[in-house]
């Protein structure tokens, strides 16, 4: 159905530096009229959003299109994450939804938009996906953290529930004070009201802001001896040819050595 | 009494796969019920958690035994500080309490058993055990820490204890007003308080919050290097024969060397 | 026009130890004037203030002159920005600005004379210089906030702006909001605002805050290994003559090993 | 006049593990005293915190001529820091003050005293000196750091003076809320404040939070880098004989190299 040599035309086009451009300024566009609507607008000039919406959707749907016409095989392309996010959106965009309920769900669609900015940067694209990368060698720490929580969470709620409910009804709303009180907002407010009633109750805080500060202590370290070793990996990767350790230049020396032995034990053989 | 035969089945069965899931989805619910009870509960439900924790109760109790029953050598048992308390945690749930004043302590245990999930995933108890190790390493900087923060709170409740007892009221009440300044939650309040009566106080809590800061940097980098030298040594370590020397590879071509000459010395005598 | 003498003088002038003394002392005392001038300053001392001013610009203007004169290359003056700096600030000084509009101007051209202590300096020179140089390294990370910024801030101006609008209103107002929320300063109060309407809306604050903390912890992580590997480069590029590596030394060796055993084939040969 | 005997008896007396130890306890027990005086105590036990008091003063005024008279050359005694810093507060804590006025500078001495335990415990001594030692690398920071404060702060009074005349009243006053602003601590309602007046003033606290975090940043590495070249030498300097370069193994095999090739000629010659 498609000829070959249109299948080359798009994919040239796609890896062109100028269409690549245009494909960035209209995404920042994009990203200016979802700031625009958030300000009171004429009514006047409603339909221009609107036009406007429908129009950068329409060059979004011709981008994907044209992104998809040129890949050599298709399977390939719904293989990549951001080819799945990138095409979800635009389709997503396309239903027409005005009903109240949905119409947010619209507006949110088209605000994701400006997320396509990381897939069409490839620096931006590497940043995340390292980001991504690093998020499950923190997966344990991030479980211990969690038992750190859930435990003050519960002991909190059984405790101090009567004291103030809104702060502490139940573990879930208890998580969320303990949240807060790591980032140290308004923390001795909270504090002092229990303290009241458990004068001891300091001991709960300070020890759950130790655990936390000292667990949040660890995650960084063992992101940075993380990062650390993989740089040394890549310097040690990047001489293509390994160098010779000194194990192997000993063991050459040896070979000489006894070369040199063998020379000298013929000439006294000889002599 | 116990035949070495099931000794070897009970064994096999703790360090069984699907046995360990089993007990950690126990403990998984476990923490469930704890959650739940702190909801407001129907008086009909009241019965099931009741229910399900003397059930979760039993099963810990048997996985305890079977552990313990698996064990070669039973001394060993209670050498492994986890071991020790996993035992307290089931027995103290055993212990009917329904005074109001211990039924508190019993909600305690059945919420700690939360963290038996430590003991049970060994990449955790890893974890644990390493931040616990780092722990003393930094005792040295605790104590100057704390060597800081009694002196400041000497000096803090001797002059404004009379301008706000609830803050400054006794030493103990002034290390937690400081710990609270240290953690910059409403500091400025506290200073302008005493900023009325002594103008220049504004240098007790900028001193103060500079010398915890950089005392706290240290830990920090304390920890870094420490964490990096450890990772260095694990590098050095991992390679089992070791690599020779620059001085042993000197050695080497020394001798290589003197056998050379010595050869060239007979030469010149036979010439 | 000016004589050769003349100029060879002025440099020596200007790289007088004495001179610059005198100099950063004039920069020390007008930082002085500019905040006794913050002071209530009795009417009859107004006038000394303002002369100070007049005296301060005038030496802070020979000195540009004697730097300018004393320069061999008149051209090479102007292609360093901080000479540009200091003529701008010390020219705009002289332009007499009495119109209470333009007199604020004025003010602010003396304050940033401050800043002069840093073209003259060559340590803070040298540090503000590799301040600045670490900024583009940071730059993805900064468009990839940028990025999260601009997304939350148009989700919740579409869903909290009638909550509060003071602090929703628009997408710029949202961003000045979620910096708020990213320095912890009294951010439960504005999720407690939001929950009462879209109880769900915690997880916007939450993962927000992940979010930034992480790109945070990144860009931090960035600048570290950045300036590791400097110091990594310039301990290599400090060697001036480079040490051989192990591969030059294999070889050298082998070259050894070729010559004994061609000496070896030789005497076979001869025998 | 004290025989050399004696000094000897007393030298070891000082580096006994018992007599330093006892002096620890004493420094601890006189701490206790301090916190006690704080609570209310009773009129009756004045009396014998009074005499605990004079009884720890004349304990530190027996330990510090032993001190001294056991140290075999007087006058270094007084060139190590810390052996100054216990006679002055041993010294003054011997004057009586009954003063009211004095009275609190008596108290503050005995509070002082608490800082002995670290002249006495030579880890923290240890500690304590690499502090103070890191400090003047971060001196050029310090200083561009104030410049940043200072700059700041006259704009600020300029600006803001007659907004709020507490916070932005001289530049002292604006130096102390910009400090604050950098702690985070309730900045957003200073901004609200002068974003009323000058709609544009967010540009002002938002240009301050990043210039002083990015300078903090940069303190931080700075301290990194240090401390990581510090324990790097320390791990070269350890190596009594040093290793040899690959330059100096490169020599030898060129010597060698030398050997066999003059060889070589030799027996071409004779052959």
């Amino acid at each position: 159905m498609l000829s070959i040599n249109l299948q080359i035309k798009l994919n040239k086009l796609r890896s062109n530096k100028a269409f690549e451009l245009f494909v960035i300024s209209i995404i920042i566009f994009s990203a200016l009229v979802i700031g625009a609507k958030t300000y009171d607008i004429p009514p006047g000039a409603m339909w221009l959003v609107s036009f406007l919406d429908w129009f950068i959707t329409f060059i979004f749907l011709t981008e994907i299109i044209i992104r998809f016409l040129g890949e050599e095989k298709k399977k390939e392309f719904f293989k990549q994450g951001w080819n799945i996010f990138d095409t979800l959106i635009v389709i997503t965009s396309l239903i027409p939804i005005e009903d109240s309920e949905l119409a947010i769900v619209g507006r949110l669609i088209r605000i994701f938009r400006v997320l396509r900015m990381v897939s069409i940067i490839p620096e931006l694209k590497m940043l995340l996906n390292s980001l991504l990368i690093a998020l499950p060698q923190l997966a344990y720490i991030v479980a211990l953290m969690f038992i750190i929580f859930y435990i003050y969470a519960a002991i909190g709620s059984t405790f101090f529930a009567t004291i103030n409910p809104v702060l502490w009804g139940d573990i879930a709303i208890s998580m969320l004070t303990l949240f807060r009180v790591m980032t140290f907002e308004d923390w001795t407010d909270i504090q002092y009201e229990t303290m009241e009633v458990y004068p001891l109750s300091w001991i709960y805080y300070i020890t759950f802001i130790f655990f936390t500060a000292f667990a949040f202590l660890n995650m960084v370290i063992g992101v940075v001896v993380n990062v650390l070793n993989e740089e040394h990996e890549k310097v040690i990767n990047s001489n293509k040819a390994p160098e010779p350790t000194n194990t192997e230049l000993q063991q050459e020396i040896r070979e000489l050595k006894h070369l040199l032995s063998k020379r000298l034990t013929n000439k006294n053989h000889e002599s």
